[in-house]
């Protein structure tokens, strides 16, 4: 269960107001990277947490955090957009190219639709969706992601860092890039303690080397002719999982079948020759189509 | 440019048919941490990539590689379907259980659609799309990208490696684990190249740390009631950046003022009752809206 | 079965080409409380209606006449790209602010892909899609959000109409204006109508009231910290259906368990430390997984 | 900024798992009318609000609520999936129809992607996205929308409350169905409140009655052959917005000229005999198009 | 301006209710070739056609077809949804596979959503979107996308037309089959009519012949080792234009330079090493940056 | 299996930035009729084509060119981003109206998302996805699909070519031009080569003639009232497939009943008052629901 406070978790505070600038900033509260994102990557993470304790507590922490920060940006947009010509028409351009720039950069949405706030959609007002998310159960892969996910979304800020020369939009990004400064740290160190404590190793998930073609777990083939592709730490030594000894396969062959699909049941149309052999009857009755044989396999001996 | 042989890059021999199993590999290739993604999102990074040399010539191998996988998935959904009972009615499930599975677990598309082979969707059905990739030109951020997305595919391949007991499905998982085993590890030596290389630091991007407020850029905001959060190596100690000490703030409270938009432009028609003070009009004649304010400070004396 | 006529349904005759405004009304064709939502959510409604006569025809009714609006404004947007300057280069903008607006403000895809008209997408380009109507089959709560949907389409034209001064524009706007108008009112007096029939009451549906934990259907949990929440209607006196007291629950508290999830099942990896138990462990065979635990609750003696 | 407490809303305890259930469930976290939606609805409108006062807290105190609600969906799924057969290949069907009905009816995504928890997606899989929510910054059109939603949303849970027989997901959802009372209550008294405080009348947004044809905004268009259209109240009367004779119009007619786009600019390929006149030609020099006509528009004596 | 009747193109009646099929018979619904495609394909083409005459005139006849068709099939779903068994649990599968392949293979958003009903969605629940259509103002481009789209819609009905034995469906589908082989006929002549008239020659646009590198519209390029791909009348004697001699590149070779982007802006923190050259410096004041660069363009001599 | 040179197919070499035209150029890369498109079509058409030699080996050649287009319009759009103002702020454009132009026109997630890369998106930037593709398994169906996909894309390609003057973009065009035009050339060729080997005859899929309703295969329903619909060949003579002749139904009448859904289930919530009969009880037990009346279909005599 959650509680709020309508006061912001850092000054919101622009010195003027700047609709492109509006538009751009978009991509922080409903891009693939933006607050939104990683608000509900760790409330889902949290929830589906099978251990209580520390790392459980910690992702409930940080996701409670984010919240606040899909608030301090739809605010920030909203104050960007006071005044906004949202209802001029394009003659007014004339003259101006300010205006012009303005009348060209706005997100359009953010006027008819939302009356001068934010919409919860990216720089280009494509909506944020649930696919941006990942909640995976496994702490490694996903403590991974958010390490990533904050990476990118640090370098966003930054970009947009240079967009602006408003005072108090860059007081705020200068707090936003703290955290994300933070957050790095912290999901790094987060997949450190996840092996201290005997948790998760290095690969994710890390059980089930034994059952995997190990002759093929070491090598980088190569496929695309830069010359250089040997050069790195990826082609030589001992991998990071300690496990492995890395090396560069330089003239990869395939080692598989020509590739094709089984001939096809008449009923789909597929244009067919006979190319493949017989085309494929599934039947239920005196035939064996795919059910006979899912049965065979289950009772070899149904007269039995 | 790229050239194709027509033979698998491994082995593509299921056993027998089975269509629910077909449904589901669907995740493999059209999901958002599918074969589909990572080739596009290293096809992306490598044209990006803003340096000659081993780091453009790895991302292009591995790239090429990846390439081949949506190949290896397509075919075997294919070959898992063969004889699928597209075109038998409800009521053929009378009497058989492992019928009723089928017709309820089956993938309508991959009948009615594409005629009994894979679709470009992930396992409920929804389209592969180009929001699932990241290509940031950030070789640090992108690379943390990678080994995450490495680490989910590898995770579900691993899921979807106990959900069949086909020994020719299973023997190409096999294939599939350890080349993202070797992925995994490819992308965490070529974080720690990156940095050993002096090319990027710990923290993406590197070089705003001066420009950030530091005080925000250490300790963890408690905000949520699990009592252990504070037991981690997060809490405590010196970052993972070597450059922060990292702590633990039990009581954080907002920094900032009362969160609120402007006051609206009558011509938007928010509710409004003036309660924030006149309401915003934006002009480009006498009256000084936003553009008259940027006009300001772009050229503060119009009349000189 | 429907029937055309190539006359439209009011005068829709821009007094100039406006490629700009062209872009922003795409909101009113694409957008999701746009003509296209109106027309396919009355369509589904009507046609999924379980009752013959006065509901089914009205909803008919304005169903066709909103695939009428759909041809106004696809034809509007036409008309207002006319000679726009879909082909000039950057360059050409030096000079002329007004060029500046418009290479920027236009819609490329209007250009490239539909070649000057109108595309199926709101104003920021995204594609209209099916999930922005709903038809339920429940009068009410169908017509409670037919009353929205034209509140907030007769807003954004409210919006839009103070986004141009062309007369003609202007001109159908107020048609479109004055039809939204009729329909606000037309769905609010059709759900008094279904009341006064005895159809539906107040709350949609309105038949499991008594099924509900009556003792959490009237109080307004206060779990932000304005301090005003408790100052309207809603936390006072008889709820609008009559049934309830409304009131105020000022400091509100958990009345569930601590949220957690169940222990993994282990061959899905996700982290886990036995905090929550033994792992879960589904069986077909001796042991009993959660299908032995369903068939325990379907037939509790196997062997009976 | 927000704050959390681990203990949940209400109670979430199913008697025993129920996979396929789990898998509907997802429509009230990731629907169109699940939780997700009233959350960011609610809180982009308490955000955008530009009141003080008590509008703006009533909105916080539920959005905040709402939050509780995902929590509490998210958990209960979790719960239901426990030891679900997600590891199971389709010939464990054999024999057993409720293990049929469980591999066809489960959400592969459940175990594949989340390791046995919720899907910020819909009971068909498709992601939850942000272009289900609407923030307008009008609060009737704004508070009509809240009564649609939670009137969807309520028939949604009631619909759901008859597909289970387990008594304490039941238990949960006379919880959430009571809420759900409440909240109509609430955002009818709301719409009331805005009316007695003058802050809105009946049509969205209400100050623009002046400018629209006020000749159409009165009768219904009766262009479908159901008979029975003119029988409600809808076409007889004075209309809810007391401002209005509300009339049937038996055999409307086209108001408007013959649908047409206009002649096209050659470069766009647009096939043309020449039946609309000479082909449209924009032009930045000497040619007159549409740059020069809105110049002309601007400024009709350039050589003054 | 379109008119309606109540009454149906064609019968709709099933014998029986089969949810399952109903469940797949969404894809004529909502696919990508379903009938919203085609309706609002033909319709958007039609508004945006830019002669008067036959062309639009038969368009717009095929539109308001199409329209009913939509009417057909979400009749035809809702019929078969009779009884369904929405409100069952899944252990109610005991005993009987056919209650399991129901319960597996039902659509659940047809009962939660939309209460018995048809939703715009295709067979995996995607909704319907804008991006399935093209208008493109070319009619020779868009006949053939028309005279595609027939024939996807028309297999795909074939393949239904299998996956059925209630003789009420399969007479409804003899209805469609039909219409989708005139439709696929009707386009072929049109295309065929098109150059008969002189508006459209065999590519599409046809004028700009001149302008392309003539020497790459003839020959295949061999980039795949399949050994039969110069067997075809693709790679011999005049293609299907009249214009060209179609012949084989057995073995082609890059004609471009190596891939590279330019050295970055160092403000967008692209991880870079110099070797592309001086980073790109963007300037507005002394230094030349893109703007300066295509300042020069436009005026070569901006002392002049 | 693939492999990769750095090459590239052809010359990618603008002479100037552009980053308003590389906004625009995205729709060759990620719109629905884009290289993306074409690459993966292709693709998965091969890998589903269901006979070996020449048509399986076509595609794949064309397949394996198509993703070298990618890349060149990657390379292309990296190129003119060069220096882009990704990083100056509004007022920058005051006093230049091609400064303005470029703020307005550039696309936000070039700089902010991808650091001065292509976006895997279309010219509004929604991203590509996997349903613009077809790839059904009938090559008939699939090649009229390739002809209308390339020419759909070159009819883009060629609207492109005139809104920039840049001589190294044209130049790049030109050759794209170029094999736009020999891909129309080879699946018209492609679609003969069908008929001349008696695979597939002209009606997409065609062996299904005898089971429709011949009498509604021929005429096209006059249903919009524009005069001139019979005047073309598609109502006259006989069809392109030399089966039927078309005609002309002038005053076309509905064909079946009444539309309407059955009565509904009272679980569901759908308003009723009976019109429709009984509300439909579906049962497992003693009553007659949805499964007792498919297992009477099924086996009439349960008893027997």
């Amino acid at each position: 269960m959650f509680r709020h406070t309508d006061y912001l978790q850092f000054d919101v505070k622009p010195e003027k107001p700047d609709p492109v600038y509006a538009h751009k900033l978009q991509e922080l509260i409903g891009g693939a990277y933006g607050e939104m994102t990683v608000t509900m990557q760790y409330l889902m993470q949290g929830w589906n947490c099978r251990m209580k304790g520390k790392y459980k507590d910690l992702i409930m922490d940080i996701a409670t955090e984010e919240m606040g920060h899909v608030e301090m940006i739809a605010t920030m947009i909203a104050r960007l957009l006071e005044g906004a010509p949202a209802t001029d028409s394009t003659k007014n351009a004339a003259g101006d190219p300010v205006v012009a720039a303005v009348l060209g950069g706005m997100d359009p949405q953010q006027a008819i639709v939302s009356g001068g706030g934010a919409m919860l959609a990216n720089s280009n007002g494509v909506p944020w969706n649930g696919s941006y998310i990942v909640a995976s159960g496994n702490l490694l892969a996903d403590f991974r992601s958010n390490a990533a996910g904050e990476s990118q979304g640090r370098l966003q800020t930054a970009r947009l860092f240079h967009m602006t020369d408003d005072p108090g939009v860059k007081d705020m990004l200068r707090f936003n890039l703290a955290r994300d400064t933070y957050h790095q740290n912290l999901w790094l160190a987060a997949i450190e303690e996840l092996k201290a404590d005997g948790l998760e190793d290095t690969i994710a998930p890390d059980d089930l080397l034994d059952e995997e073609h190990t002759e093929h777990a070491t090598s980088l083939w190569h496929l695309s002719d830069g010359p250089d592709a040997d050069k790195g730490r990826w082609a030589h030594g001992t991998a990071p999982d300690g496990k492995h000894e890395m090396g560069f396969l330089a003239d990869p062959q395939p080692l598989g079948d020509k590739q094709s699909g089984p001939p096809p049941d008449p009923k789909l149309y597929a244009t067919y020759d006979g190319a493949l052999g017989e085309p494929s009857k599934p039947a239920f009755g005196t035939e064996k189509g795919v059910m006979g044989k899912i049965k065979d396999a289950v009772d070899p001996d149904p007269t039995g």
